[in-house]
């Protein structure tokens, strides 16, 4: 799709408005605003409060907020609405599985597949040595990739002005002691990481908590996801971690991705 | 808000059409139809195609769906619409992690918290005795109420009403051997635990998978959602959990219940 669709696509008979605007109503409630009333709604957005209140009735009587003394809140409903996707990407990945239970099954520790979304990671797929049941719950967890080590491969093989694009509105939450402070510094850390090929993190996350990562490369050369190993770093050093973990996460990568089918994302 | 409100919204001039037809859009995408062509979302939605063509532009154009090859499917930015309501919900049980960490400390097993949404159960919080990190990755989680034990403690406490407009549309799928096979079955269970005052799930879901589940009730007496232990079959027998675990899982949950405030939902 061109960029002139995009510059001029507003101003187009095919934009639908109020979707759009329904939309960003949804995406105003967070975390810190769990509850919002219709003037809320129409600063955050900057919709008329009328219009505000309108998609917001129309949204109460489709289930996706509910109304309590004058605030607004989301349903569980929304979530509905992403796990078409999600259950999507973890079935495309289920044939991942057999490879990333074997690396399991041979290290004793777990591994997971995911992809980017902006400056976050989402997670498709999680194999775990130690985990007794196959239903998989982790799916759909999302992390900040600038400090994991799946997030930092699919940020080193982002093409520069993607890459750009995400560091300019990205903040750098201090997670721990170990966490990149500055973005020149995680321009350096990124640049290693496409140059070596894999990424490992110690820590920058969670204290206790180690892995690495390598790219899944798919039939057309694309990188379309990242496979990491994490440990307890009480229990597994980084040397431990880089000569003894690394090559067969590699291995393992290499043959998920040449399964890899060539799509447009 | 009153039935009227239901009845007639759709003929009120507060009703946003193209915001409703937008929603039918995204939620025609599902794991089994993950790539959709304007047609195909026009006759899975009943909106004429152009209606259809417009919708899907203006999507693509914001970013939830992307197009390639003329087919149509859901972006990871679906998932950022569920993520601001998932991450409300899991800050507002954090404070019951120091229960459940108590009890999985005590028992040496994990525990969840979980809400009904229709027929199924959402995962709002987790804890377990094996898992190192305090990151919780399993939070949004859906698995088929009918089920599980907190799936089976929720809709036995469901208004009779809302349990019979459930079980209308309920599929039963036969996941294991045990697994509950008709819907008479189903509300004779339901009426055990109503009775009873918690359920026994022992390999309905998953073979290896045995679990117990007690309703979580706030200051007004109202069952607001539901806390289980979860144990490998082959670890724990079902007496085990019954006898042990049972009276330790209703502790927790009238310690938690205690300090649940009074919301409408």
């Amino acid at each position: 799709m061109s960029i002139e669709f995009f510059d001029n696509f507003k101003n187009s008979k095919d934009y639908v408005q109020s979707l759009d605007r329904g939309l960003q109503v949804l995406q105003s409630f967070t975390t810190e605003n769990q509850l919002l009333s219709v003037s809320e709604v129409a600063s955050i957005t900057g919709l008329s409060r009328p219009t505000a209140r309108r998609i917001l009735l129309t949204l109460e009587y489709l289930g996706f907020v509910f109304a309590n003394h004058g605030k607004y809140a989301l349903t569980p409903k929304i979530v509905t609405l992403s796990n078409a996707y999600l259950s999507a990407q973890s079935s495309s990945w289920q044939f991942a599985i057999p490879f990333m239970q074997n690396f399991a099954n041979t290290t004793g520790e777990s591994s997971s597949i995911s992809i980017l979304d902006g400056d976050k990671i989402i997670y498709v797929a999680r194999v775990s040595k130690k985990r007794i049941m196959s239903i998989n719950l982790d799916i759909g967890s999302q992390l900040p990739a600038f400090a994991t080590s799946m997030g930092q491969v699919l940020l080193a093989h982002l093409p520069e002005g993607e890459l750009r694009e995400i560091l300019k509105d990205l903040n750098l939450v201090k997670f721990t002691e170990n966490t990149v402070e500055s973005k020149e510094e995680l321009i350096t850390i990124l640049k290693d990481v496409q140059e070596k090929g894999w990424a490992g993190v110690d820590q920058q996350f969670e204290n206790g908590l180690r892995s690495i990562a390598v790219p899944i490369i798919n039939q057309q050369g694309k990188v379309v996801a990242a496979i990491n190993c994490s440990v307890h770093a009480g229990r597994v050093s980084t040397e431990e971690l880089r000569n003894n973990f690394l090559p067969l996460l590699k291995e393992t990568s290499r043959k998920i991705g040449d399964l890899c089918p060539i799509r447009s994302y």
